[in-house]
């Protein structure tokens, strides 16, 4: 049968979860069901929502708003016929977390959509291989990095920094995401500035590098936009996916004439994400709602820096933008706070097929932005390699200094 | 200055607002500051973010992640200027809350936008007063109903429902928001038949209703589809907004061949309102945006039913569809859990122009959904009245049996 299973974690007040999760499962397709004719009940049949499974977790004390009073902990997973909506995002959502979102203590942590549901989505358009042919490294992480500091400032401004990074040895680059279309950097000047400094780099260097632009504007302009943009030699689009909707970036991936790779910033994304008791799981919406709507890139908060993440549900985005899913994978971007210390512990919890982004922990090096990307390179070959960034700092001077600034961490310390 | 200032709630481990304060204004913007030269100080100082205010509410044992650690809560507001954004949703909830969304326990409370970034946006196209003049009401809130069950229902079966509910007295039918475009109730067919019913009860009653229909699919194909609507002659449009972003029911609006009212459905919002630590307050998300954005009605969960809104919150949201603002206002719609007995309650706490939007209220009552809109329209008669509805039952049966079923709540007690 076609469906899509959602799992919720619940906390309920009046802990009677085998109840509430009936009544979510009616409430969300049929109505009602005991008080229908049986001539009727078997018309609904296809239609009704099952209860799965109802799991008690444990019956605690709350000490929020319930203060003092007694609430159930519990997981509902149930099942809801594909037939009763349209098979795109904002008609799964509403059907599974439309009136329910607004409903007392309720997570959804989790969504499965039966293999004909599936088709529905596109996956990315590039993927994992993909983007690795497009800057030919097969056997380590990426490494990217962030402009750091360009509102207000020109386009040679930008041309100077996109440079410096790329010759420190980072395979790609992207717009700040707070980097809006504005008469001293416009988008298309952008691109063409972008394209101009990676052919350069290229030509001297033989390094293939990519740039992210942030391509934003009103909702119905953005086919266009990154129509022109794919026209203009654009090599990757950064997108604000959480600030539109899931559907808009999906219709970009699904539009032949937009053939170029999408990174999906989290920008907003925490507003929906932040609550243990609402909302969705990082995992669902960063890691399979983002890989399913055709991103190539997720980035996300790492678990390590300032704006930390929770290990697990770092790992949960991981996880849900490589495994199988016929569909192909996308880069998790562990996020914020990454500098080269920390590329033992990102190998470690992320593995190769990741990207290492750095802002501050690529610019702020005492060498400048080249000399914090050969950083990052040095730690990234020594931790492959098996040697300690301790050891690899010896004979590198540009990751001594990083760690002598930053630190660095070992696997398990 | 043209710019966009933000009220946030903080609840901060650290306890150093101010530094915190700075922290958003520059990271938000221009990066750092103090550490620059003069000349780029001057060049930047447009683009700069300035913190307004900085106020600590209490300073608080935290029970929840930071289990016995202090917690200092606190307002802050910071001011972004315009000149850093595109002026359209995206850009500004990017900016204002994009990263910061995943940065700690942090709440946007409040927008405020100066006179030029107003501008920016439309508001409701018909607004309180063309509502009004489309069903020739004046005096009195307006009275709304849901289908009920009609997922795998026939046309048949809807077109009764809908004539059941407007010879009971309703002014406005809505779509159940989990209703999308489906073989037996097709889009087009149901505004086609829509328009069929009001007709025929506008001929038989001389009364005039509106119907909205649910505007669902893929973001790319929805203006199209709105203009078909309009053609053929839908009364409203229903619109689960959040499910695909305030920026895309802003173009359905400002597109001149649009011209019908939209209803902001506020599905998959609880997702990021509903906890007291992260997202967006209610106010802002389903009054003021919502507003802004162009709908001419917002529904949100009253304060009264099972799926209740703290009271403030939903006071919040009607005070941000109606205050001056230079835009059109929009009629809140508090909504889940009403029944005639709240009449009393719902005209104290959002006015006359409000909507009373009942699905169970109405459908539920022992003589059907004729009896449950008439219960309504005497209650609202009797409040307007200065009448009880105790007393006003006694003349009433419709009333009298909603009364007996659901009870009454005076104002007050």
């Amino acid at each position: 049968m076609s469906e899509v299973i959602a799992t919720y974690l619940v906390h309920d007040a009046k802990g009677n979860l085998n109840k509430k999760a009936e009544g979510i499962a009616l409430g969300l397709t049929v109505g009602s069901w005991t008080d229908l004719p049986l001539l009727e009940q078997e018309q609904l049949k296809a239609h009704k929502g099952r209860v799965l499974e109802v799991s008690q977790l444990e019956s605690c004390e709350k000490t929020n708003q319930f203060l003092g009073k007694h609430v159930t902990k519990g997981i509902i997973k149930i099942a809801y016929p594909s037939v009763n909506y349209s098979h795109d995002i904002p008609a799964i959502l509403t059907t599974v977390f439309g009136k329910l979102s607004l409903d007392g203590e309720v997570k959804l942590l989790d969504l499965e959509l039966s293999e004909e549901m599936k088709k529905a989505f596109p996956g990315p358009k590039f993927g994992i291989p993909g983007i690795r042919d497009l800057v030919g490294v097969y056997d380590r992480p990426l490494l990217m990095s962030i402009f750091k500091g360009v509102i207000g400032r020109d386009l040679v401004y930008l041309k100077d920094q996109l440079k410096q990074q790329i010759l420190g040895g980072v395979d790609l680059v992207k717009d700040d995401e707070i980097l809006f279309d504005n008469p001293l950097t416009p988008f298309e000047a952008r691109i063409a500035a972008g394209k101009e400094v990676l052919q350069q780099v290229f030509e001297e260097t033989g390094r293939k590098a990519l740039y992210a632009v942030n391509l934003t504007g009103k909702t119905f302009e953005l086919r266009d936009k990154a129509k022109r943009a794919t026209d203009l030699g654009a090599s990757v689009l950064l997108f604000n996916v959480f600030a539109y909707g899931l559907d808009v970036m999906q219709s970009l991936v699904e539009d032949p004439e937009i053939n170029i790779p999408i990174m999906a910033h989290p920008a907003v994304s925490g507003a929906s994400t932040a609550s243990s008791l609402y909302g969705f799981s990082s995992s669902l919406l960063l890691g399979k709602l983002v890989r399913m709507s055709g991103a190539d890139f997720s980035l996300f908060p790492s678990p390590y820096g300032s704006v930390a993440l929770d290990r697990n549900e770092a790992l949960g985005i991981a996880e849900y933008c490589l495994k199988e899913e016929g569909l192909k994978q996308a880069f998790p971007v562990p996020s914020a706070g990454i500098h080269p210390g920390l590329v033992p512990l990102l190998v470690n919890d992320f593995g190769i097929d990741s990207v290492i982004n750095a802002g501050g922990g690529v610019h702020g090096h005492p060498n400048g932005a080249i000399g914090g990307g050969q950083a990052f390179r040095a730690a990234i070959d020594a931790t492959l390699s098996g040697i300690s960034l301790k050891q690899a700092a010896e004979t590198n001077e540009d990751l001594k200094l990083a760690i002598d600034l930053w630190g660095a961490k070992e696997v398990g310390k």
